[in-house]
């Protein structure tokens, strides 16, 4: 397990919640809370960082901003649940001005009307110290879809199919910046199948399969021939080691039996893909034509 | 108007949002959002920055964490609402480790506990240049109290009475670290009496209650006599300067008739104070025994 999953952990055994309130709570992409006696809503918070989730010396506001709000609605694709809205909160370097707000507020407002998701509130702070860079932290609310319960990370099962959606690898060479979240293709999926997980892979394939296998108490094989490279990994030295390890894919990660995998639909914006199966034995393992099967290491982003 | 209120009207102008979905949006001290038939929650976000809203050379991160989830529900209180959840998203600087979290964790934890408002999800984030430092974001989640509706800023009438909770200025020499958030007072006094508008004073008197007055086109006079002057800003040059623009009291600001007024609870925790009157005429104005009525110009804290 990753610092970050360690301290995770730590956090979910320090927090008493009453389920009938949250039923939901730290450990899947969104948290759920209800509200009133017939609704519930869900929660995702995400800090995105100048010089870690993006550069504003090679990327401009918009697309920070458009990254953003992308991340937070990744995170309700990855539980299958319809946005609602977001809220911002902002550190601005000192040189930051209305016209700098502004133009971040135009990549906010792309990804937002995208999916029907304004952004209801915020909070706007300035740094004091000289290097002081910018930091944006986007909270969203989402809904239950209506039609599949929030899928979690915990509910994969011995032999479960493994499946992604489009391709894997290399997103830091652009499509970080650019990605469709996807939250369509998750509500279309879940509309035709009953999923017994989901996560969207931001930290890389390995490291969030390897959560999944954690929370559900399972172990996966994954077939290295059949996971899906992105053409960016094929500029890489090692693209199967990027399609497997790279962080920021922002695709869908999920697990369902063999009788709801024949009632997946065809997607019409990307591919879905069969990669592996979830096993009894724990540990993940990847077959590979060279050398058979193998131990797999999460090696994806640790934020810690 | 300040710069900060400025872009804010801005964005409240671009953002479009579905009354039935959003009944509050941008501009209050939270947004209320719509969760099935018959329940609502609301939403609040805050950036509390290393160097700005406190300083890690001179406070532990236990009182940065507590003052991180105060200032929330201080939100909470502001619209007389109850504390359900919170979520945090953290950047963290290069030499922070899980004890750093862990002691972050003890401060936010004593908050929620207070008020039973547990942290259910978060996101944690480190930067990658040496001098970035410590940033919090705290999202909260509030329900309807069940006897008042949601006290918003926009409702202040012609010949209401200005009321504040506690004592005022000087927060900065301490009280910003440690305050209790006005959460039950809040609760007690629209279970007793009914609001027409509130916020809590987190930008100084002058600049809290300019945004009531502009939010229900109205004006306001204060007493300069009746402002109740905290214990520290005897130590500071200009009391009643600092009383008045001073940031960070967290105490309530709000306006009743004065048949409501009537209804007002004694406090267990602190004062309530009549300091002034709203006005049909625009703009802030005091009365000072020196000088009879004079314009008052909003002094607090403008974060652009």
């Amino acid at each position: 397990m990753n610092k970050e999953d360690l301290i995770t952990s730590w956090y979910a055994e320090q927090t008493k919640v009453d389920a009938s309130i949250i039923p939901i709570t730290i450990g899947d992409d969104m948290a759920q809370v209800r509200a009133g006696v017939d609704g519930t809503l869900l929660i995702t918070t995400d800090m995105l960082l100048d010089g870690v989730h993006f550069d504003l010396a090679s990327c401009t506001l918009e697309q920070a901003g458009y990254k953003a709000m992308a991340a937070s609605l990744s995170d309700c694709a990855a539980m299958a649940t319809v946005p609602v809205c977001a809220v911002g909160a902002t550190a601005l370097p000192a040189y930051f001005t209305a016209n700098e707000l502004k133009e971040l507020h135009k990549g906010t407002s792309r990804a937002s009307q995208m999916f029907n998701c304004p952004v209801i509130g915020g909070d706007i702070t300035k740094w004091r110290h000289a290097d002081g860079r910018f930091a944006v932290a986007i909270t969203m609310l989402s809904r239950v879809s209506g039609w599949h319960e929030p899928v979690r990370r915990s509910g994969a099962r011995p032999g479960d199919i493994v499946c992604v959606t489009g391709t894997l690898g290399g997103s830091l060479l652009g499509k970080h910046l650019s990605f469709t979240p996807r939250v369509n293709e998750a509500l279309a999926i879940t509309k035709a199948a009953k999923l017994n997980s989901m996560m969207d892979i931001s930290d890389g394939l390995s490291t969030d399969l390897s959560r999944i296998c954690t929370q559900s108490a399972v172990g996966a094989i994954l077939e290295a021939h059949q996971i899906p490279q992105s053409k960016a990994v094929r500029k890489l030295a090692d693209p199967l080691g990027s399609a497997l390890h790279d962080g920021e894919d922002f695709e869908l990660l999920f697990t369902l039996s063999e009788d709801e995998y024949r009632k997946l639909p065809k997607l019409e914006t990307t591919s879905i893909t069969r990669i592996g199966v979830i096993t009894e034995k724990l540990g993940l393992h990847i077959r590979m034509s060279a050398c058979g099967l193998m131990p797999l290491e999460p090696q994806g982003f640790d934020h810690l």
